[in-house]
C-alpha cells in the first residue's frame, strides 16, 4: 500500500504543478496516470507544439513545458504510479482515501486530486449490432502491435491520419486487406491518401468509397462483415479482424460514479478552493467547471494554489499556512 | 484623448499579461503606470532576484520574466503612458470611462481593469507635529535631484540603505550633514554603514545614534529641529532641510476613492470575472481580494484571463466569445 498526503490523479501539466505547490506547503504527493509517461496530452498527443499562452513564455514546446514542470517538481519527490488505470475511490471512516487501480496497485491518502484533463480518452465505436460482443475477438479499436495481423485478413474503417496510416503499413502485413470510408474525400494527409490509392491500384489493398460497415457476422469469433457499398448493396467479406478507427473521444471515465457533482461532463467546484462536494476530494484544471470557467492550462495553475492551501488545512489541522512569497522580499519598507 | 478598448492601470506581471489575453479576442488596452518603465516592482524594485513559483520556470529572474511578457504582449501592440500617476476615473452616460493622470493625460476606454498589485508605494513618515505643514517647505520624504541640497543645511534620518547611500554622498554636497538613527546598529549594507562611521570620525557629518527627532521649528519654511539624543536631552539643532528616509510601504491611493468595495485594502471582486461592483472596472492580481485569495503572480495571469473573457462581452456586445484553445489541436477525434 502505497502511503502519502496528496495522491493526484492525473499527470499532466496541471497535475504536475501541483506537486510544485503542495511540496511548498510541505505535503507530499503521489501521481496516478493510466499514460504510461507524465506530461498527459501535451507529451501523448503533441509534444512538438508550439503554445503560445502560457503566461511569460511568447511560445513553448508543449513536450518542453513538461520538461521544464518535471525540472521545477523535482525538489519535492512526487512518486508516481504510471500507465494504471485508477478504477476505485473509497472513503475510510477516519476520513482518508483508499485508491486502487485496474492493476490492483493501492493508494492511502489524506487528500484526492483530480487533475484529469478533458478525462481519458475513449475511442469512437461505430453503432453496430454485436460490436462488444466482438470486442477483443475480431474487434480492435487500436493497433498496439502490428505484428498481431500478420497474415489474416483484416478490414480497416476510417479516413483520418491512423486509418491511412494503418492501411499502408499492414498493406504488408495482412494477407487481405481493405480499407472502409462513408466519402470520398479523405481527412488524413493527402500524400498517405495517394499512397492508399496506389496500393489499392496496384491490388495490395480493396478500398471501398463512400461505403460502410453493416454487420458483423461470426460465431465466438469475427469471421466476416456485410459491406454496404456505394451501389447500395450488401457485400459479404471474410475478415479476421475489424479495426474501425475513427478517433478517440474524451471521457469523464471511472471518475462519473465516484458520487462528485457533475455539471456538463465535468466536475463542480467552489471556486474559493476548487474543492468538490465530498470533503477531502479537490479538481483543479480542464476536468472541473465553475462559473466562469475556462479550460486553460494556466487556469489550472491557479486552481492548484488554491488547492494546496486548503489541502494543507486537512493535512496540518493545527499549523497555521503561511503563504511563503517568493516574489515579494528585499522591499526594505515592508520589513 | 487616448482611445482605447480597455485602459489597464497598472503595468507589472499581470498588467502586462492582461494584454495578451484581451489581444487575443481582439481588444486594444492602453497601460497607465506610475512608474517611468514596465514591471512594476519586478522592474523597480528586485530585477536581478530569482522567482521560483512561476509554473513552468524551475527559476527564472523577476527582470526576464518581464521581458519575456513584453516579447509575448508584442503582437498586439499596446500603448502606454508611464511615469504618471492616475489620479481621477469618471463615468459617462454611455458606460466608457475618462481617466486622468495629474500630469493631465486624458483616456477613454470602455472598460478599467485595475492591476496595481500592491498599490503605489508611499513613504513611511515618522508622526511629528507640523510635518505635513514643512512638507515640500524643508522636509522631503525621497530624494529626487540631490543638487537641491548643495550648499545646505540637512539632516537626515533612518538606518537602512537609503539613508546611509545618501548620508555618504550628500556628505560633499550639504553645507553641514546630520545622520539621526534610533539604534546602534544599521539595517544598511555593513561597507556602506563604516564609510558613514569614517565620515562622522572625520568630522564630515555628524551622527546621532540611540537618538530621534522630536520636534519641528520654523515660520514658512523649516529651520530648525529638535533631536532627543540617548542621554535624553533635547538639543536644537539648525537645518534647511530635514529628509526622514523609513522605507516604502505600499497604499491602495487614489483608487480607494473611485467608488469600489474595499476589503482589508484591497478591492473586493467577484471570482467569476473578477469585476468590481462597478459595471466595467475590473481588478486583477495583488490589489484585488476574494474568499480564498492568494497573493502570487500565477494566480494574477488566471483572472487576467477571466477578466478579459468577461470585458469582451462589454466591447463586443454582440459577438459570441469563442475561446480559442491554443492547446488542444491536432486531437483527431476532437474534430
Amino acid at each position: 500500500m502505497i502511503q502519502t498526503d496528496i495522491c493526484i490523479v492525473g499527470a499532466g501539466p496541471v497535475g504536475l504543478f501541483a506537486v510544485f505547490e503542495a511540496g511548498l506547503l510541505k505535503m507530499k504527493c503521489h501521481l496516478v496516470d493510466v499514460l504510461p509517461q507524465v506530461g498527459g496530452q501535451l507529451t501523448e498527443i503533441y509534444p512538438k507544439k508550439p503554445i503560445y499562452d502560457i503566461p511569460g513564455y511568447p511560445s513553448v514546446l508543449a513536450g518542453d513545458l513538461i520538461k521544464n514542470l518535471e525540472e521545477q517538481i523535482a525538489p519535492f519527490n512526487p512518486s508516481y504510479t504510471l500507465g494504471e488505470k485508477l478504477t476505485e475511490v473509497e472513503k475510510l471512516e477516519d476520513g482518508s482515501f483508499r485508491l486502487t487501480t485496474e492493476d490492483g496497485t493501492e493508494i492511502s491518502a489524506k487528500v484526492v486530486v483530480i487533475a484529469g484533463g478533458l478525462g481519458s480518452f475513449e475511442p469512437r465505436k461505430p453503432g453496430l449490432d454485436r460490436l462488444l460482443e466482438f470486442e477483443k475477438k475480431g474487434v480492435d479499436y487500436m493497433v498496439k502491435d502490428p505484428e498481431k495481423y500478420r497474415g489474416k485478413k483484416v478490414v480497416i474503417a476510417g479516413g483520418g491520419d491512423s486509418a491511412l496510416d494503418w492501411a499502408v503499413y499492414l498493406a504488408d502485413v495482412a494477407s487481405e486487406l481493405a480499407l472502409i470510408h462513408r466519402r470520398t474525400e479523405f481527412r488524413g494527409a493527402p500524400d498517405t491518401a495517394q499512397k492508399v490509392i496506389n496500393l489499392a491500384e496496384a491490388g495490395k489493398m480493396d478500398l471501398f468509397l463512400e461505403s460502410q460497415v453493416s454487420s458483423l457476422e461470426g460465431d465466438d469469433h469475427l469471421s466476416a462483415i456485410k459491406i454496404k457499398n456505394k451501389a447500395g448493396e450488401e457485400v459479404l467479406r471474410e475478415t479476421d479482424y475489424f479495426i474501425p478507427l475513427f478517433g478517440l473521444s474524451p471521457k469523464l471515465g471511472p471518475i462519473a460514479e465516484w458520487g462528485l457533482d457533475i455539471d456538463k461532463r465535468a466536475v463542480a467546484v467552489d471556486t474559493r478552493d476548487y474543492s468538490t462536494n465530498v470533503e477531502g476530494i479537490y479538481a483543479i484544471g480542464d476536468i472541473n467547471t465553475y462559473p466562469g470557467k475556462l479550460k486553460l492550462i494556466l487556469c489550472g495553475f491557479h486552481e492548484a494554489a488554491l488547492m494546496a492551501h486548503s489541502a494543507a488545512k486537512i493535512i496540518y489541522p493545527d499549523k497555521k499556512t503561511t503563504l511563503k512569497y517568493t516574489t515579494v522580499t528585499g522591499v526594505e519598507g515592508l520589513g
